[in-house]
């Protein structure tokens, strides 16, 4: 893969043993985005979820006097019209319109309303665009779904990808408080998929500028949505909660309190956990545990790397044959009927929010950082064996949980943040974090508690692993902004 | 769907408000076999898992004296050769041979290999089988993977189906005991799903009678392989374990010991539970009860149905769609370098083997009676808006359970029962018994805990539910034989 862009500087990083090009974002490209954007007149921003309102509002910033109108386009009657019009855009100054009607008369679309609509509107989305126009995807999901049930994009027109690799509140925090920290952001990958008239790959870089993103990176839409789909029911979110309930209930089974035990585990792995390996790299937390800690990190991730590591591979699997994408689709039909309950009111959580409220020194646990550790880097080794590029990879398994999504849960609970993410990535959390926590307590533990033999092969290899290298190149890409969750 | 046989008396048998033709089985029928099987020189039994060993030997202890040689037909080099060798299958008396050759002789042959060695060789076996023979399956794997994959069945042979109601192991233990008990066995469906020369009904009907069956009914392999993939992953395996592991761990917590909440939790459900249901139906249970027995049992119930409800639905779409099936051909390629673990080593299991050496009085726990008889009743109701024959959802949901898995579960542990299944039963109870754990954890019981209000048409709609009278039919065409575990 690469890419070249006629407007915007592009840098080579190197990622450990290979290179990458990326072009870095900051605000003192914005007097570009005029020139990106050439002959562009009106993006329409479609949907008003996640993505939507933190994209429309970046965008529209960013493109102050430049003369192009972000306007967007809703289903008629849509719950949301009332947000968009608090976020200033209205019918009446003419930012705000029934999505195909804004579809038709955008030069650029960028679709991000929820998978399950994508699935069931496409066909009249592509009658909207009109020939020689771009659609922007923030996501591949469509891809997948094109893929399975055997239908294609129109091919008149561009179709552009640029994915931050993190939540939209994120995306549009990160912006605000750029203001002061140039290059403050959530990083994107970007992906040119048709390319019809030789100007995608700027629309697209000027696009990830406009939103703010510290870096951009190239992938295909193919291997955005496996790493996005697998990512969110791995570490992001699936099993980050199998990981604390395992841990969770562990601890108490060793007779520590409720409170220790969530202090523990979930305060542990959301809190300094996350914001070590966010500033220091991963490494850094196991070398900042004693002798003791070392060795307890050493069990647990020896132990859980080999469990983590199955239930990755199968979601891998069930990703990339299309089967989680077809059951994203089978799942919107019956919440139509039944609505997906809350995972928030057992034991864990309810103890977790009295933690939350009495919160002081919260400590690396050594046992829950390997563990933790241990199902993060066997995230990353399936993604590198089926070759997605390092940046996406770092960003996917790492970047995201701990500077977007671990902060969120560490300030509202983990099981906020899962009933509050897509419907896609809710559906896949409740599917996998039950089987993560399963597969490391009835393996990991039972060869921990019962002294079997373990893989000694499996701490130098992570203590050598190219990830690092990667994580720190990615760092120098970004400026340390801690995000601020109220 | 309708049927009729040259050979054997079939009844209509009314199943509540409608009615089912059946053929009653039993031993005054072998005589019958030889005309059912007229033209048959050879009846090839290929594979030596589950099925394989049952079926081989309950066959040729049929036919003993009709002519029809039975031949064990295995992989070159496998392992099983020396077991089928015990069983009295043989190079030297021509009754056990390669797998190839005997399907190229066999007039009928039964194709008994695991799910994954269909669908790796299923190619091999369509050229193997020789122009107007006979294909029989014991289950629509194959056919939901053909789908899948946009393969086709050879167009020239017979394609059939017996589908015993139960494993292996209890085919042959019932088969055995019903030499002082007529009837006694295995209830099976059979479908006909290419019939080249008229024959295949009668094969497939003497199939199943010299299996034993006590009742044979009508089915398509569809219909089959959707209910049976499903129901393993539901009550039969996967969510009975699950529902155990969610009512142990609540136990514990409201302050039961470890060993009384398994005796309440697992012991009572594969013991007391099963039995009653199997002797006298599911609303037995609910009879027996106290006053405040049955209070407790209706709250459980009312609780629980609902989140048991969503899992199921999921399931039966993930196994409709094609999506686990898929995912179990995927598991074969990962399971060749990772083997899958066991689930016996944990706490809930350990205490389990604790008790079962103990075993006193058993109670029947009416929470837990109720948990578990919902998650039953939602697998049942969602057969029903599928729109599965009465008998296939009695079996699949009810008679499998009590007659032939949850002994086995009696004897040795729910864990050793998961562990020692086919793989694709295996795969999905390790997917879905986490998943059914924490939906009841997190929506049932906290309805409950909470107090929230509940759905009051649920008790009356079970108390008269269709599958009762179903049952009640059912019982009356076998026996009531207990199996014998060692």
């Amino acid at each position: 893969m690469s890419f070249s862009s006629k407007i915007f500087p592009v840098d080579t990083v190197k990622m450990s043993d290979h290179s990458e090009q990326i072009v870095k974002g900051g605000r003192h490209l914005f007097p570009l985005l005029s020139k990106a954007f050439a002959g562009v007149k009106q993006i329409g921003v479609i949907g008003w979820g996640s993505q939507g309102p933190a994209q429309a509002q970046n965008l529209r910033d960013s493109l102050e006097g430049t003369g192009i109108k972000v306007k967007v386009g809703l289903r008629g009657g849509s719950g949301s019209m009332a947000e968009a019009r608090k976020a200033g855009f209205s019918e009446d100054n003419g930012t705000l319109g029934e999505m195909f009607a804004v579809i038709k008369e955008s030069d650029i679309s960028l679709l991000l309303i929820s998978d399950a609509a994508q699935g069931e509107l496409y066909s009249k989305v592509f009658e909207a665009l009109r020939p020689g126009s771009t659609l922007g995807l923030s996501h591949g999901f469509l891809i997948g779904h094109l893929k399975n049930v055997g239908a294609k994009l129109p091919a008149n027109v561009n179709v552009i990808a640029v994915c931050p690799k993190g939540m939209g509140p994120s995306v549009r925090r990160l912006y605000v408080q750029g203001k002061e920290v140039n290059g403050a952001g959530i990083n994107a990958s970007f992906a040119v998929h048709q390319d019809v008239d030789g100007k995608a790959t700027d629309y697209a870089l000027g696009w990830s500028v406009a939103l703010g993103s510290p870096y951009t990176f190239q992938t295909t839409l193919e291997s955005e949505y496996k790493s996005d789909i697998y990512g969110e029911r791995g570490i992001l979110l699936g099993a980050v909660h199998g990981v604390i309930e395992s841990l969770y209930r562990r601890f108490v089974r060793q007779g520590m309190s409720r409170e220790q035990a969530f202090l523990n585990s979930s305060e542990s792995i959301t809190g300094p956990i996350s914001k070590t390996i966010s500033k220091q790299g991963i490494l850094a937390v196991y070398e900042g545990l004693d002798d003791a800690g070392k060795k307890t990190f050493e069990e647990a991730y020896t132990a859980t790397y080999p469990a983590a590591r199955e239930v990755m591979e199968e979601i891998y699997d069930e990703v990339a044959s299309g089967n989680e994408i077809r059951g994203v689709v089978l799942a919107g039909e019956r919440l139509k009927k039944r609505p997906m309950g809350k995972i928030d009111g057992t034991e864990t959580w309810k103890v977790g929010a009295d933690v939350r409220k009495k919160r002081g020194q919260i400590p690396v646990h050594p046992f829950t950082a390997g563990v933790y550790i241990a199902t993060m880097m066997a995230q990353i080794d399936v993604l590198y064996a089926h070759e997605h590029p390092g940046s996406e990879i770092a960003n996917e398994s790492v970047i995201e949980c701990t500077d977007s999504l671990n902060p969120y849960m560490h300030a509202r609970g983990v099981s906020y943040m899962i009933d509050n993410c897509s419907t896609t990535a809710r559906l896949g959390a409740r599917r996998w974090a039950p089987r993560f926590d399963y597969n490391i307590t009835q393996q990991a533990y039972v060869d921990l508690d019962e002294k079997k033999p373990l893989d000694a092969k499996l701490v130098p290899a992570f203590k050598t692993h190219a990830v690092h290298a990667v994580l720190a190149a990615c760092a120098k890409l970004r400026p340390t902004v801690d995000i601020f969750v109220e």
